[in-house]
């Protein structure tokens, strides 16, 4: 697929993405070490803040324990990745970016609440440290204004969030022409990460790694035996597009047995 | 409830408000003159264009037709206004309100596409017209947006779409320091125009008029006994917010229990 779109196939790098608030900074710090040694992740992202949380964080303390924490649990060769959730102000989330900076992370993610460009553009434009954005936005004409302004320095469409493949495209070729890369939004291991594979491959604005959840059993139940043969083997850190056909997977029936189905219709 | 809102029970000019395009001129005006005789309106909206039309007319000629036919049809104690429903581009929409303005149109609602504000804001910026929307926005973000742009001359928010009296009052006081006034949408004779009538006796910005749909039973076939009462009575062209408790409606047994049930729940 990925050829279709203009790119060829290969290797993607891919942060792995802690999905986890509810989690103590050792335990967190323990899991991604493990995750690293199993697979090689050069990148990880991990959780500060509360969700949508108005300047508090998921319990007094956490994000001032957990950023220096990861910080020293990794070599500098490891990329550390933050995501906010929305979660500050302007003048907290300055604040904790600098904090951030001075912890040696490289991406800060939706500092403030997605919906606030103009909050979210007072970050960007106060910091050094790449902001980032975007998973929550499915108009192209609220794509073009965040682009247009320079809200953030990264974006993160996420290709089924937006409606598909092509209008993402779309957003990475706004994106490009601004000179913004673009680091999809992909959150847990189903078609949609599949996808984003295949599009970092094919644009010419692509961010540095692939979203890649590292979530297990206890979140992400559904994800085991999606796939006749799981198109996410994760070899140095990298995951591999290859030139099967098509998605270059094949959903498993039995899998799809098991499945409840939901079909929406609209009438007219 | 006007009064629990803040205002005062009493009299509101409407507008009778066609929701018609498939309507050929002259039966479009002699119906409009007909609602007049029999209830005293002293304005009107009929349409122009078609709906998401790109510069397109309902069919060749007809915008052409009607707009001088309205305006000869009434005198000039009868306001008239157009509803053109997204139909036009920048340029077309400026050249179409400058013919409305030719022929004594005083309200231009929607002209262009309602998710390009600059567009939109190009057009109110070039036309003497008041040029107005907002019915499609729900969102207190982009209303706050569209009110600091001064995208339109006029406010249209619609109490339902929107989200309920409280949000739309905010929407209101917003345009009310901006200096704007608020002439809300309200499609039909259900709840919503009931609402509105309360609030526009109850906001210090009211636009000039109520909307007032006179569409009958070939197009709201539902809207008949909806009220043990009807609320709706028109007087010389107003409507009347009365003291009675509450909304001043009791809502006909018999209606609801013809009616289908729907029930959307949230899971979490």
């Amino acid at each position: 697929m990925c050829e279709l779109l203009g790119g060829t196939t290969g290797k993607v790098r891919t942060y792995g993405s802690s999905m986890k608030r509810d989690i103590i900074a050792q335990d967190e710090a323990d899991r991604l070490k493990r995750h690293q040694d199993e697979r090689g992740f050069t990148a990880f992202k991990f959780r500060i803040g509360a969700e949508c949380g108005r300047d508090q964080d998921e319990w007094p303390g956490r994000t001032e324990e957990i950023v220096p924490l990861m910080r020293k649990s990794f070599g500098d060769e490891t990329a550390l990745l933050v995501d906010a959730n929305s979660c500050y102000s302007p003048a907290k989330a300055i604040e904790v970016g600098r904090f951030l900076e001075a912890n040696g992370i490289s991406h800060y993610e939706e500092p403030c609440p997605y919906w606030h460009y103009d909050q979210t553009k007072q970050v960007t434009d106060a910091l050094d440290i790449d902001v980032t954005g975007g998973e929550q936005d499915c108009s192209l004409v609220d794509w073009k204004r965040m682009i247009d302004e320079k809200v953030v320095d990264i974006v993160q469409p996420d290709i089924c969030y937006l409606g598909g493949m092509v209008r993402t495209m779309k957003v990475a070729q706004m994106a490009h022409e601004a000179g913004i890369p673009c680091t999809p939004h992909a959150a847990n291991l189903s078609l949609v990460t599949l996808f984003t594979m295949h599009l970092l491959r094919a644009i010419p604005n692509a961010g540095k790694y692939l979203e890649f959840s590292i979530e297990e059993e206890d979140y992400y139940p559904w994800q085991y035996d999606l796939f006749v043969k799981s198109p996410f083997d994760i070899i140095e850190g990298n995951a591999i597009v290859t030139d099967a056909p098509g998605w270059g997977v094949e959903v498993n029936p039995d899998w799809l047995a098991k499945s409840t189905y939901k079909i929406s219709s609209l009438e007219g």
